[in-house]
């Protein structure tokens, strides 16, 4: 989408040189538009751990690229590999490299499934190609990649469609009034490559030129909602408005809320969802005051092995994130205190919404119930 | 309550200045501990509206010694009325000027209904004593102040003692393990008087030998959570935790909270319970994981004229607090930006809890079920 009139995604291959991969640093926004290089597997991990990188799909896409430049760390022409430029790797090494690499990404989030699913992604096509040369292996790699993060934008940009059309029904039922979208934390363009999941439909309307305005929950800690949401939102035009997180619900008692809609870092098969904590609540709150409430998701965001919710791991983060606030001062980023130096604090990253209270799954196939059937029904390929 | 080991109040009489009220200035908690003197009216308006003081029973003491200080500036010996020191003032003319200071006060935070409360109960004090002089009609404002003040703390106190019996009963269930109490904003002795509200029976609890521990929602965008409850609960050696205001909902479905205990700052005769925005979010959560949902208040927070909660007005706050953090950072506070300079926010201080997602009020006289007939059988005076 569009970052001051021009076009963006959050990662990208360097336009020049292959063994550099670009990405958005998004611990600076709003306040600043940094452009961070990222060469090594070690800070392509730092990058996603650190949450300059972060969301279900760019994560995915993230580890992806990561997978790429394990592989050309992993090749004999490494500069990080002086010790063993003798031309030749076996393929036996090549692959003990490629392991230790996808294990030192997959355990830089534990809770977004994007993570694990891009790496194996990557290797599954190394593994059919056994044959193949070390160059050529790091051009698959590359290739594979680079197709995680088109397909991410491609499924983005089809549930863009897929949601547009809920909201182009909830304005006719209003007669043309703005249409009021309730979202917490980043599921927009800079937490996929582009477009977003629960803002593709957003932002699929604005372009329709349908009325729609966005109540954007801040998102403590990390107040991922009021620097993220709130800042690709109004690059994009898009009318909008800030709240605390504990606002949502009276919102809704009040009639100005039409429409929950939030991302997914994982879906189990049966529908449950783990989104940002503080979800669930407002899914408790969507259900008591009749307000639908959808989830938009790209299929790579399902967990398949999984059907309950309470299987998947949640993040545990910095209870430091939780005690402070990282905000923009005189020109640069300061964290200031908010609690008792002694206080203990806690700092769950995740919650899981129970199916019940989920009126449908918006993917790039289209609209379904949250449970098994339904969405299976969609991808029936998963059936087994 | 102990502040360092020495006993405090929130506001009390200078010691040795009868024309001085003393109050804690808590918005530099939990940083620095600043005793603030007020000595006019519109410093104590400035005080309630900046929130140097907070919480339903301290707003209602604060308004009464406001309107203490109101008399003795309506008289005729005030440094602040020299044009009129002829040393003669008319009934009429008094009364005229402490109608002004009440209107002035009123306006200073319209969801509480102590404010109002307080303020009427010092005007309806002097009105049945009109041939008083004026000189004893200062003096009568000031033994009333005392008196709401002096009411707020056993009010309080007799609180803790009813809620404790609540928390006995789980610490039994539990096996003597400890009682895991979800608490929102901070509705402690820095609310009140002293004592607290949803905290005094914790504290009763606490200094009773039961084991205790408090989930401390930080309560954005004030932090008054992690900022107040957190210290205070500290300061008297109660183990707690802070977390984001999105977590309680996960923690509950986990089964790490045994009863939600919270304040109000307005609740109808009908049990509807306006609190601090988000309380509504926690009692759809404690609902749907059959979590106890209790909400402590001394009467005066009852609004007896009123039974639908959606009557009760709603205070919205500066924005500012919602696109802005305040914390401690080098000896003083700052506040850094979270949101886009453009991005528009809303910021609602208060919402309303329906009694049906009550399960009891705690009261100075007793615990009671959330509905009109319970609440009267406990205030029958307030049967008509």
């Amino acid at each position: 989408m569009k970052v001051g009139g021009q076009r963006f995604r959050t990662i990208w291959l360097h336009p020049t040189n292959e063994r550099v991969v670009q990405l958005i640093d998004q611990r600076f926004l709003p306040h600043q538009f940094v452009v961070e290089d990222v060469s090594t597997v070690e800070q392509m991990a730092d990058a996603i751990r650190q949450m300059h990188v972060r969301g279900a799909g760019l994560i995915g896409a993230s580890a992806g690229y990561g997978m790429y430049l394990a592989a050309i760390e992993a090749g004999p022409s490494s500069p990080r590999r002086v010790f063993d430029r003798t031309g030749s790797i076996s393929a036996k090494e090549f692959d003990a490299r490629l392991t230790e690499a996808a294990e030192r990404l997959k355990a830089t989030r534990p809770t977004a499934v994007n993570l694990a699913w891009a790496i194996e992604r990557v290797r599954a096509g190394l593994a059919v190609k056994q044959t193949l040369a070390v160059q050529e292996k790091i051009k698959l790699a590359l290739c594979t990649a680079k197709q995680i993060a088109a397909e991410d934008e491609e499924n983005c940009r089809m549930i863009g469609q897929h949601g547009l059309n809920l909201i182009e029904e909830i304005t006719r039922a209003k007669d043309g009034k703005p249409v009021n979208i309730l979202t917490h934390c980043n599921a927009g363009w800079l937490a996929f490559v582009d477009y977003g999941s629960a803002l593709a439909p957003v932002y699929a309307a604005h372009d329709r030129g349908l009325p729609v305005h966005v109540w954007v929950d801040e998102t403590r800690p990390r107040s991922q909602g009021s620097k993220l949401t709130a800042w690709e939102l109004g690059q994009h035009g898009v009318p909008h408005t800030i709240i605390a997180d504990s606002a949502g619900g009276h919102l809704m008692q009040r009639g100005a809320v039409d429409l929950v809609m939030v991302g997914s870092d994982r879906t189990t098969r049966a529908g449950d969802v783990a989104n940002k904590i503080g979800t669930y609540l407002k899914a408790l709150a969507a259900k008591d005051n009749k307000v639908p409430f959808y989830v938009a998701l790209p299929s790579s965001s399902f967990d398949w092995a999984i059907r309950d919710g309470s299987e998947i791991p949640i993040e545990e983060r910095s209870t430091e994130e939780v005690k402070r606030a990282e905000g923009w001062q005189d020109g640069r980023m300061w964290e200031v205190s908010l609690a008792p130096e002694s206080s203990p604090a806690a700092n769950f990253g995740f919650d899981v919404t129970p199916r019940r209270l989920v009126t449908g799954l918006i993917t790039e196939r289209g609209v379904c119930k949250a449970d098994e059937k339904s969405i299976l029904e969609l991808f029936p390929e998963r059936a087994s």
